[in-house]
Protein backbone atom coordinates (compact mmCIF):
# COMPACT_ATOMS: atom_id res chain seq x y z
CA UNK A 1 0.00 0.00 0.00
CA UNK A 2 0.96 3.72 -0.49
CA UNK A 3 0.86 5.81 2.53
CA UNK A 4 0.91 9.54 2.78
CA UNK A 5 2.72 10.95 5.89
CA UNK A 6 2.16 14.93 6.45
CA UNK A 7 3.90 16.12 9.27
CA UNK A 8 3.06 19.33 10.58
CA UNK A 9 6.17 20.12 13.89
CA UNK A 10 8.54 22.69 13.82
CA UNK A 11 11.17 20.42 15.35
CA UNK A 12 11.84 17.10 14.37
CA UNK A 13 13.10 15.55 17.42
CA UNK A 14 9.81 16.59 19.08
CA UNK A 15 7.20 13.31 20.28
CA UNK A 16 5.40 14.37 17.41
CA UNK A 17 8.48 13.35 15.46
CA UNK A 18 9.19 10.20 17.04
CA UNK A 19 5.49 9.26 16.15
CA UNK A 20 6.30 9.92 12.53
CA UNK A 21 9.40 7.72 12.77
CA UNK A 22 7.61 4.91 14.52
CA UNK A 23 5.00 5.13 11.77
CA UNK A 24 7.84 4.94 8.93
CA UNK A 25 9.84 2.44 10.24
CA UNK A 26 6.78 0.52 10.94
CA UNK A 27 5.04 0.86 7.72
CA UNK A 28 7.49 0.14 5.88
CA UNK A 29 8.56 -2.99 7.84
CA UNK A 30 5.21 -4.44 7.01
CA UNK A 31 5.76 -3.56 3.27
CA UNK A 32 4.29 -0.54 2.70
CA UNK A 33 5.91 2.32 0.75
CA UNK A 34 5.67 5.36 2.81
CA UNK A 35 6.04 8.98 1.19
CA UNK A 36 6.80 11.84 4.26
CA UNK A 37 5.59 15.91 3.42
CA UNK A 38 7.41 17.28 6.30
CA UNK A 39 5.97 20.78 5.99
CA UNK A 40 8.17 22.17 8.07
CA UNK A 41 11.16 21.11 6.58
CA UNK A 42 9.62 21.74 2.84
CA UNK A 43 9.10 25.37 4.26
CA UNK A 44 5.21 24.98 2.85
CA UNK A 45 3.70 28.07 2.26
CA UNK A 46 0.48 27.90 4.02
CA UNK A 47 -1.07 30.81 2.52
CA UNK A 48 -3.62 30.63 -0.10
CA UNK A 49 -3.50 32.98 -2.89
CA UNK A 50 -3.17 33.76 -6.93
CA UNK A 51 0.43 32.47 -6.29
CA UNK A 52 -1.46 28.67 -6.90
CA UNK A 53 -2.72 29.99 -10.58
CA UNK A 54 0.42 30.48 -12.90
CA UNK A 55 -1.10 30.47 -16.25
CA UNK A 56 -3.76 32.13 -17.79
CA UNK A 57 -7.17 32.97 -15.38
CA UNK A 58 -10.48 33.18 -15.84
CA UNK A 59 -10.75 36.49 -14.04
CA UNK A 60 -6.79 38.74 -14.05
CA UNK A 61 -8.90 41.35 -12.54
CA UNK A 62 -11.21 39.78 -9.44
CA UNK A 63 -9.84 36.62 -7.48
CA UNK A 64 -13.23 33.74 -7.24
CA UNK A 65 -10.34 31.15 -5.60
CA UNK A 66 -13.11 27.97 -6.31
CA UNK A 67 -13.07 29.04 -9.87
CA UNK A 68 -9.22 29.70 -10.53
CA UNK A 69 -8.40 26.51 -8.74
CA UNK A 70 -11.14 24.57 -10.95
CA UNK A 71 -9.66 26.39 -13.86
CA UNK A 72 -5.62 25.93 -12.67
CA UNK A 73 -6.60 21.98 -12.33
CA UNK A 74 -7.78 21.67 -15.25
CA UNK A 75 -5.24 23.15 -17.30
CA UNK A 76 -2.56 22.02 -15.24
CA UNK A 77 -1.44 25.70 -14.00
CA UNK A 78 -1.50 24.97 -10.67
CA UNK A 79 2.00 26.10 -8.67
CA UNK A 80 4.12 23.19 -8.84
CA UNK A 81 4.24 22.25 -4.99
CA UNK A 82 0.53 21.56 -5.08
CA UNK A 83 0.54 19.68 -8.15
CA UNK A 84 3.31 17.63 -6.36
CA UNK A 85 1.23 17.18 -3.35
CA UNK A 86 -1.52 15.98 -4.62
CA UNK A 87 0.35 13.51 -6.93
CA UNK A 88 1.54 12.36 -3.69
CA UNK A 89 -2.47 12.27 -2.18
CA UNK A 90 -3.73 10.39 -5.71
CA UNK A 91 -1.34 7.65 -5.58
CA UNK A 92 -1.98 7.10 -1.48
CA UNK A 93 -4.33 4.83 0.06
CA UNK A 94 -3.77 5.93 3.31
CA UNK A 95 -3.51 9.67 4.22
CA UNK A 96 -1.92 10.13 7.80
CA UNK A 97 -1.93 14.02 9.41
CA UNK A 98 0.55 14.26 12.53
CA UNK A 99 0.51 17.43 14.26
CA UNK A 100 0.33 19.00 17.79
CA UNK A 101 -2.64 20.36 18.60
CA UNK A 102 -2.72 24.18 18.80
CA UNK A 103 -5.90 26.19 19.77
CA UNK A 104 -7.90 23.25 19.50
CA UNK A 105 -7.07 22.60 15.91
CA UNK A 106 -4.06 21.90 13.50
CA UNK A 107 -1.24 24.16 12.92
CA UNK A 108 -1.69 26.95 9.91
CA UNK A 109 0.82 25.30 8.02
CA UNK A 110 -1.12 22.37 8.37
CA UNK A 111 -4.49 23.97 7.70
CA UNK A 112 -2.22 26.18 4.59
CA UNK A 113 -1.98 22.23 3.50
CA UNK A 114 -5.10 21.70 2.96
CA UNK A 115 -6.56 25.22 1.66
CA UNK A 116 -3.71 24.43 -0.86
CA UNK A 117 -3.45 21.07 -1.80
CA UNK A 118 -7.54 20.37 -1.40
CA UNK A 119 -8.08 22.53 -4.05
CA UNK A 120 -11.76 22.29 -6.22
CA UNK A 121 -11.58 20.08 -8.87
CA UNK A 122 -9.01 18.00 -7.40
CA UNK A 123 -10.31 17.28 -4.41
CA UNK A 124 -13.94 18.38 -4.43
CA UNK A 125 -16.46 19.66 -7.17
CA UNK A 126 -20.27 19.87 -7.22
CA UNK A 127 -22.49 16.85 -5.71
CA UNK A 128 -19.35 14.67 -5.39
CA UNK A 129 -19.11 13.84 -1.50
CA UNK A 130 -18.44 11.25 1.07
CA UNK A 131 -19.05 8.03 -0.91
CA UNK A 132 -18.94 9.94 -4.20
CA UNK A 133 -15.96 12.30 -3.07
CA UNK A 134 -12.74 12.26 -5.00
CA UNK A 135 -10.76 10.72 -2.50
CA UNK A 136 -13.25 7.46 -1.85
CA UNK A 137 -11.67 4.42 -1.71
CA UNK A 138 -9.06 6.09 0.15
CA UNK A 139 -8.39 5.58 4.03
CA UNK A 140 -7.15 9.24 6.47
CA UNK A 141 -6.37 9.38 10.04
CA UNK A 142 -5.25 11.78 12.31
CA UNK A 143 -2.25 11.39 14.64
CA UNK A 144 -1.55 14.12 17.63
CA UNK A 145 0.14 15.09 20.80
CA UNK A 146 -1.01 17.98 23.40
CA UNK A 147 0.62 19.94 25.63
CA UNK A 148 -1.63 18.79 28.02
CA UNK A 149 -3.65 15.62 29.62
CA UNK A 150 -6.22 13.40 28.11
CA UNK A 151 -8.77 14.67 31.04
CA UNK A 152 -9.14 18.35 28.69
CA UNK A 153 -10.72 16.30 26.10
CA UNK A 154 -13.37 14.32 28.06
CA UNK A 155 -17.09 15.02 27.63
CA UNK A 156 -16.58 17.37 30.09
CA UNK A 157 -13.50 18.75 29.89
CA UNK A 158 -12.14 22.50 28.77
CA UNK A 159 -11.79 21.13 25.11
CA UNK A 160 -14.44 18.92 24.82
CA UNK A 161 -14.91 15.36 23.52
CA UNK A 162 -12.04 14.88 21.58
CA UNK A 163 -13.94 13.78 18.33
CA UNK A 164 -16.07 16.94 18.81
CA UNK A 165 -12.90 19.09 18.66
CA UNK A 166 -11.57 17.44 15.42
CA UNK A 167 -15.31 17.28 13.80
CA UNK A 168 -14.06 20.01 10.82
CA UNK A 169 -10.84 17.76 10.77
CA UNK A 170 -12.97 14.66 10.29
CA UNK A 171 -15.89 15.73 8.52
CA UNK A 172 -15.57 18.69 7.62
CA UNK A 173 -12.11 17.84 5.54
CA UNK A 174 -11.49 13.85 5.04
CA UNK A 175 -14.82 12.79 4.86
CA UNK A 176 -15.94 15.36 3.30
CA UNK A 177 -13.75 14.60 0.31
CA UNK A 178 -14.31 11.09 0.21
CA UNK A 179 -11.80 9.70 2.62
CA UNK A 180 -12.62 6.07 5.54
CA UNK A 181 -11.59 7.94 8.38
CA UNK A 182 -10.03 5.88 10.94
CA UNK A 183 -10.55 6.75 14.64
CA UNK A 184 -7.53 9.54 15.74
CA UNK A 185 -4.67 8.37 17.67
CA UNK A 186 -3.55 10.52 20.40
CA UNK A 187 -0.78 11.29 22.62
CA UNK A 188 -1.34 13.29 25.44
CA UNK A 189 1.20 15.64 27.05
CA UNK A 190 4.08 13.24 26.03
CA UNK A 191 6.52 16.34 27.51
CA UNK A 192 5.09 15.85 30.82
CA UNK A 193 5.50 11.91 31.30
CA UNK A 194 7.70 9.44 31.61
CA UNK A 195 10.09 8.14 29.17
CA UNK A 196 8.33 4.91 30.06
CA UNK A 197 4.66 6.14 29.36
CA UNK A 198 6.29 7.42 26.07
CA UNK A 199 7.62 4.46 24.85
CA UNK A 200 4.15 3.03 25.75
CA UNK A 201 2.86 5.36 23.50
CA UNK A 202 5.06 4.73 20.56
CA UNK A 203 4.16 0.55 21.10
CA UNK A 204 0.65 1.39 20.93
CA UNK A 205 0.80 3.77 17.98
CA UNK A 206 2.82 0.61 16.39
CA UNK A 207 -0.06 -1.66 16.84
CA UNK A 208 -2.54 0.31 15.78
CA UNK A 209 -0.83 1.02 12.02
CA UNK A 210 -0.08 -2.99 12.28
CA UNK A 211 -3.63 -2.83 12.49
CA UNK A 212 -5.11 -0.39 10.58
CA UNK A 213 -6.37 -2.26 7.41
CA UNK A 214 -9.06 -4.20 9.87
CA UNK A 215 -9.68 -1.06 11.91
CA UNK A 216 -13.01 -0.04 12.41
CA UNK A 217 -13.67 3.62 10.72
CA UNK A 218 -15.90 6.40 12.11
CA UNK A 219 -19.18 6.83 11.61
CA UNK A 220 -20.28 9.85 9.01
CA UNK A 221 -23.65 10.18 7.15
CA UNK A 222 -23.11 9.13 3.74
CA UNK A 223 -24.16 11.42 0.81
CA UNK A 224 -27.05 9.54 0.61
CA UNK A 225 -28.55 10.63 3.75
CA UNK A 226 -28.89 14.46 2.42
CA UNK A 227 -31.22 16.23 0.67
CA UNK A 228 -30.39 18.94 -1.96
CA UNK A 229 -30.34 21.09 1.07
CA UNK A 230 -27.46 19.20 2.36
CA UNK A 231 -29.68 18.61 5.35
CA UNK A 232 -30.49 15.31 6.45
CA UNK A 233 -33.38 13.67 5.02
CA UNK A 234 -36.82 13.55 7.11
CA UNK A 235 -36.14 9.80 7.45
CA UNK A 236 -32.82 9.90 8.56
CA UNK A 237 -31.74 10.25 12.51
CA UNK A 238 -28.75 11.74 12.93
CA UNK A 239 -25.21 9.32 14.25
CA UNK A 240 -22.62 11.32 14.18
CA UNK A 241 -22.74 12.51 17.61
CA UNK A 242 -22.69 16.32 16.37
CA UNK A 243 -25.44 16.58 14.27
CA UNK A 244 -29.30 16.16 15.39
CA UNK A 245 -32.31 16.12 12.73
CA UNK A 246 -35.23 18.06 13.99
CA UNK A 247 -37.00 16.64 10.23
CA UNK A 248 -36.95 13.02 11.45
CA UNK A 249 -38.52 14.68 14.72
CA UNK A 250 -35.59 14.49 16.81
CA UNK A 251 -34.43 16.36 19.25
CA UNK A 252 -30.32 16.83 20.05
CA UNK A 253 -31.91 15.26 23.38
CA UNK A 254 -32.37 12.15 21.49
CA UNK A 255 -29.23 12.00 18.75
CA UNK A 256 -27.63 12.69 22.40
CA UNK A 257 -29.47 9.52 24.01
CA UNK A 258 -28.30 7.22 20.89
CA UNK A 259 -24.84 8.13 21.27
CA UNK A 260 -24.73 8.00 25.11
CA UNK A 261 -26.02 3.91 24.06
CA UNK A 262 -23.55 3.70 21.35
CA UNK A 263 -20.64 5.00 23.57
CA UNK A 264 -21.90 3.07 25.98
CA UNK A 265 -21.29 -0.85 24.27
CA UNK A 266 -18.33 0.69 21.83
CA UNK A 267 -16.54 2.63 23.46
CA UNK B 1 -13.14 52.97 22.29
CA UNK B 2 -10.42 50.37 20.40
CA UNK B 3 -11.26 47.85 17.66
CA UNK B 4 -9.10 45.46 15.54
CA UNK B 5 -10.39 44.05 12.88
CA UNK B 6 -8.30 40.86 11.57
CA UNK B 7 -9.23 40.55 7.89
CA UNK B 8 -8.18 37.14 6.07
CA UNK B 9 -9.31 37.38 2.65
CA UNK B 10 -7.11 37.19 -0.68
CA UNK B 11 -9.42 39.82 -2.30
CA UNK B 12 -10.22 42.63 -0.49
CA UNK B 13 -13.42 43.51 -3.13
CA UNK B 14 -15.09 40.25 -2.08
CA UNK B 15 -17.92 40.10 -0.17
CA UNK B 16 -16.15 39.45 2.92
CA UNK B 17 -14.22 43.04 1.90
CA UNK B 18 -17.56 44.45 1.99
CA UNK B 19 -18.57 43.88 5.09
CA UNK B 20 -15.26 44.75 6.30
CA UNK B 21 -15.61 48.28 4.73
CA UNK B 22 -18.76 48.53 6.51
CA UNK B 23 -17.66 47.52 9.51
CA UNK B 24 -15.01 50.21 9.46
CA UNK B 25 -17.34 52.81 8.40
CA UNK B 26 -20.02 52.16 11.06
CA UNK B 27 -17.38 51.93 13.73
CA UNK B 28 -16.05 55.13 12.81
CA UNK B 29 -19.12 56.99 12.53
CA UNK B 30 -20.04 56.01 15.66
CA UNK B 31 -16.96 57.39 17.21
CA UNK B 32 -14.83 54.51 17.74
CA UNK B 33 -11.03 54.17 17.17
CA UNK B 34 -10.50 51.34 14.12
CA UNK B 35 -7.16 49.38 13.24
CA UNK B 36 -7.49 46.87 10.32
CA UNK B 37 -5.04 44.08 10.10
CA UNK B 38 -5.38 43.02 6.55
CA UNK B 39 -2.94 40.09 6.37
CA UNK B 40 -3.26 39.24 2.78
CA UNK B 41 -2.05 42.51 2.13
CA UNK B 42 0.27 42.39 4.94
CA UNK B 43 1.57 38.96 3.04
CA UNK B 44 1.38 37.76 6.72
CA UNK B 45 3.65 35.47 7.61
CA UNK B 46 1.45 31.79 8.69
CA UNK B 47 3.90 29.50 9.99
CA UNK B 48 4.96 29.90 13.49
CA UNK B 49 8.26 29.24 14.08
CA UNK B 50 12.01 29.62 15.21
CA UNK B 51 12.29 32.34 13.32
CA UNK B 52 9.82 34.39 16.01
CA UNK B 53 11.93 34.29 18.37
CA UNK B 54 15.24 37.31 17.53
CA UNK B 55 17.02 36.89 21.09
CA UNK B 56 19.27 34.76 22.64
CA UNK B 57 17.09 31.05 22.88
CA UNK B 58 16.42 29.13 26.06
CA UNK B 59 17.42 26.36 23.83
CA UNK B 60 19.25 26.26 20.70
CA UNK B 61 19.11 22.88 20.09
CA UNK B 62 15.77 21.81 20.74
CA UNK B 63 12.90 23.90 19.99
CA UNK B 64 10.35 24.25 22.58
CA UNK B 65 7.79 26.59 21.34
CA UNK B 66 5.94 27.58 24.44
CA UNK B 67 8.97 27.63 26.03
CA UNK B 68 10.49 29.80 23.27
CA UNK B 69 7.43 32.40 23.35
CA UNK B 70 7.17 32.78 27.33
CA UNK B 71 10.56 33.84 26.80
CA UNK B 72 10.94 36.10 24.10
CA UNK B 73 7.72 37.92 25.13
CA UNK B 74 9.66 38.31 28.61
CA UNK B 75 12.69 39.67 26.91
CA UNK B 76 11.14 41.33 24.38
CA UNK B 77 13.09 39.83 21.49
CA UNK B 78 9.84 38.69 19.81
CA UNK B 79 9.59 38.96 15.79
CA UNK B 80 8.79 42.74 15.12
CA UNK B 81 5.40 41.91 13.25
CA UNK B 82 4.16 39.61 15.95
CA UNK B 83 4.79 42.68 18.43
CA UNK B 84 3.20 44.83 16.10
CA UNK B 85 0.53 42.53 16.50
CA UNK B 86 0.61 42.38 20.16
CA UNK B 87 0.16 45.44 20.72
CA UNK B 88 -3.11 45.91 18.52
CA UNK B 89 -5.00 43.28 20.47
CA UNK B 90 -3.36 44.83 24.16
CA UNK B 91 -5.28 48.16 22.85
CA UNK B 92 -8.40 46.72 21.73
CA UNK B 93 -12.00 47.01 23.58
CA UNK B 94 -13.17 44.53 20.54
CA UNK B 95 -11.52 41.94 18.38
CA UNK B 96 -13.21 41.41 14.97
CA UNK B 97 -12.29 38.49 13.32
CA UNK B 98 -13.17 38.63 9.40
CA UNK B 99 -12.78 35.37 7.28
CA UNK B 100 -14.52 33.02 4.56
CA UNK B 101 -15.17 29.54 5.94
CA UNK B 102 -13.13 26.90 4.37
CA UNK B 103 -13.17 23.63 5.42
CA UNK B 104 -15.36 24.32 8.89
CA UNK B 105 -13.09 26.62 9.70
CA UNK B 106 -10.51 29.82 9.33
CA UNK B 107 -8.06 30.29 6.14
CA UNK B 108 -4.29 29.24 7.38
CA UNK B 109 -3.38 32.47 6.62
CA UNK B 110 -5.93 33.70 10.11
CA UNK B 111 -5.15 30.43 12.11
CA UNK B 112 -1.37 31.45 11.82
CA UNK B 113 -1.97 35.08 13.19
CA UNK B 114 -3.32 33.10 16.04
CA UNK B 115 -0.64 30.77 16.49
CA UNK B 116 1.72 33.69 16.16
CA UNK B 117 0.14 36.34 18.16
CA UNK B 118 -1.45 34.63 20.54
CA UNK B 119 2.05 33.71 22.10
CA UNK B 120 2.41 31.91 25.24
CA UNK B 121 3.25 34.89 27.88
CA UNK B 122 1.14 37.36 25.92
CA UNK B 123 -2.22 35.61 25.56
CA UNK B 124 -2.48 32.48 28.01
CA UNK B 125 0.02 31.51 31.01
CA UNK B 126 -0.89 28.53 33.52
CA UNK B 127 -3.69 28.97 35.31
CA UNK B 128 -5.02 32.10 34.03
CA UNK B 129 -7.57 31.15 31.64
CA UNK B 130 -11.71 32.85 30.80
CA UNK B 131 -11.90 35.20 33.25
CA UNK B 132 -8.96 35.39 34.56
CA UNK B 133 -7.80 35.37 31.18
CA UNK B 134 -5.01 37.97 29.93
CA UNK B 135 -7.86 39.20 27.49
CA UNK B 136 -10.89 39.90 30.07
CA UNK B 137 -12.73 42.76 29.98
CA UNK B 138 -12.16 42.83 25.92
CA UNK B 139 -14.96 41.41 23.33
CA UNK B 140 -14.45 39.38 20.54
CA UNK B 141 -16.65 38.47 17.09
CA UNK B 142 -16.58 36.55 14.45
CA UNK B 143 -17.96 37.75 11.01
CA UNK B 144 -17.83 35.18 8.53
CA UNK B 145 -19.08 34.25 4.76
CA UNK B 146 -19.64 30.91 3.43
CA UNK B 147 -19.80 29.08 -0.16
CA UNK B 148 -22.96 27.41 0.93
CA UNK B 149 -26.12 28.09 2.23
CA UNK B 150 -27.67 28.54 5.68
CA UNK B 151 -29.17 25.39 5.66
CA UNK B 152 -25.55 23.49 6.20
CA UNK B 153 -25.00 25.27 9.55
CA UNK B 154 -27.89 23.93 10.93
CA UNK B 155 -28.50 20.95 13.38
CA UNK B 156 -28.87 18.58 10.28
CA UNK B 157 -26.78 19.87 8.02
CA UNK B 158 -23.32 18.45 6.92
CA UNK B 159 -21.23 21.14 8.98
CA UNK B 160 -23.08 20.63 11.84
CA UNK B 161 -25.16 23.61 14.38
CA UNK B 162 -22.95 26.61 13.74
CA UNK B 163 -21.64 27.08 16.96
CA UNK B 164 -20.94 23.48 16.83
CA UNK B 165 -18.39 24.37 13.95
CA UNK B 166 -17.00 27.35 15.19
CA UNK B 167 -16.18 25.83 19.06
CA UNK B 168 -12.54 25.60 18.16
CA UNK B 169 -12.61 29.72 17.71
CA UNK B 170 -15.34 30.59 20.26
CA UNK B 171 -14.09 28.61 23.05
CA UNK B 172 -10.89 27.07 21.98
CA UNK B 173 -9.29 30.76 21.09
CA UNK B 174 -10.98 34.01 22.21
CA UNK B 175 -13.12 32.43 25.44
CA UNK B 176 -9.96 30.51 26.57
CA UNK B 177 -8.11 33.83 26.99
CA UNK B 178 -10.49 35.56 28.73
CA UNK B 179 -12.72 38.07 25.91
CA UNK B 180 -16.29 37.80 26.11
CA UNK B 181 -17.47 36.47 22.96
CA UNK B 182 -20.41 37.91 21.11
CA UNK B 183 -22.40 35.51 19.09
CA UNK B 184 -21.12 35.20 15.37
CA UNK B 185 -22.19 37.02 12.42
CA UNK B 186 -22.77 35.20 8.91
CA UNK B 187 -23.72 35.93 5.40
CA UNK B 188 -24.52 32.75 3.86
CA UNK B 189 -23.17 32.31 0.32
CA UNK B 190 -23.46 36.05 -0.65
CA UNK B 191 -21.26 34.95 -4.10
CA UNK B 192 -24.94 33.21 -4.97
CA UNK B 193 -27.44 35.37 -4.05
CA UNK B 194 -29.13 38.67 -4.96
CA UNK B 195 -27.58 42.50 -4.86
CA UNK B 196 -30.81 43.20 -2.30
CA UNK B 197 -30.35 40.31 -0.14
CA UNK B 198 -26.21 41.75 -0.63
CA UNK B 199 -27.46 44.50 0.89
CA UNK B 200 -29.31 43.42 3.49
CA UNK B 201 -26.62 41.34 4.99
CA UNK B 202 -24.37 44.67 5.10
CA UNK B 203 -27.58 46.68 6.84
CA UNK B 204 -27.82 43.55 9.10
CA UNK B 205 -24.32 44.23 10.08
CA UNK B 206 -23.71 47.78 10.74
CA UNK B 207 -27.05 47.33 13.10
CA UNK B 208 -25.50 44.29 14.95
CA UNK B 209 -22.29 46.34 15.29
CA UNK B 210 -24.05 49.37 16.39
CA UNK B 211 -25.12 47.80 19.13
CA UNK B 212 -22.45 45.11 20.12
CA UNK B 213 -22.21 47.05 23.62
CA UNK B 214 -25.38 45.46 25.03
CA UNK B 215 -25.34 42.26 23.22
CA UNK B 216 -25.94 39.22 24.80
CA UNK B 217 -22.65 37.11 24.84
CA UNK B 218 -22.20 33.52 24.42
CA UNK B 219 -21.77 30.87 27.17
CA UNK B 220 -19.02 29.11 27.68
CA UNK B 221 -18.29 27.84 31.40
CA UNK B 222 -15.91 30.49 33.45
CA UNK B 223 -12.71 28.99 34.94
CA UNK B 224 -14.01 28.50 38.00
CA UNK B 225 -16.21 25.74 36.91
CA UNK B 226 -13.19 23.49 36.08
CA UNK B 227 -11.41 21.62 38.42
CA UNK B 228 -7.43 20.87 38.63
CA UNK B 229 -7.69 18.22 35.98
CA UNK B 230 -9.41 21.44 33.51
CA UNK B 231 -12.52 19.50 33.82
CA UNK B 232 -15.95 20.84 34.90
CA UNK B 233 -16.22 19.86 38.65
CA UNK B 234 -18.84 17.34 40.14
CA UNK B 235 -21.57 20.19 40.97
CA UNK B 236 -21.76 21.79 37.59
CA UNK B 237 -24.33 21.03 34.81
CA UNK B 238 -22.48 21.66 31.44
CA UNK B 239 -24.36 24.40 29.44
CA UNK B 240 -21.96 24.70 26.40
CA UNK B 241 -24.19 23.04 24.11
CA UNK B 242 -20.95 20.70 22.82
CA UNK B 243 -19.49 19.56 26.19
CA UNK B 244 -21.88 17.15 29.30
CA UNK B 245 -20.86 16.56 32.55
CA UNK B 246 -20.63 13.07 33.80
CA UNK B 247 -19.44 13.79 37.45
CA UNK B 248 -22.13 15.94 37.18
CA UNK B 249 -24.37 12.38 37.04
CA UNK B 250 -25.24 14.64 33.57
CA UNK B 251 -25.34 12.22 30.26
CA UNK B 252 -24.91 14.03 26.84
CA UNK B 253 -28.65 13.54 26.69
CA UNK B 254 -29.34 15.63 29.59
CA UNK B 255 -26.94 17.95 28.96
CA UNK B 256 -28.37 18.09 25.18
CA UNK B 257 -32.10 18.44 26.83
CA UNK B 258 -30.92 21.57 28.58
CA UNK B 259 -29.94 22.89 25.05
CA UNK B 260 -33.23 21.88 23.23
CA UNK B 261 -34.98 24.26 26.00
CA UNK B 262 -33.18 26.89 26.01
CA UNK B 263 -32.76 26.83 22.17
CA UNK B 264 -36.81 27.07 22.16
CA UNK B 265 -36.77 30.17 24.60
CA UNK B 266 -33.99 31.95 23.06
CA UNK B 267 -32.98 31.13 19.49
Amino acid sequence: MKILLVFAHPEHRSFCGALKDTAVRTLADLGHDVTVSDLYAMKWNAELDSQDFTGDRVDDDYLDLSREQEHAFATHTQAFDVEQEQRKVAEADLLLFHFPVWWFSMPAILKGWVDRVFARGFAYSAGRKYGTGHFAGKKAMVCLTTGTGSTLYEPNGIDGDLLHVLWPIHNGTLAYTGFTVLPPFAAWMPGKVSADERQSYLDAYARRLTTFEDTEPLFFHPWEDYDKTQRLKPGVKARSSVQWNPSAGQTFEQAAHEYDQRSATER
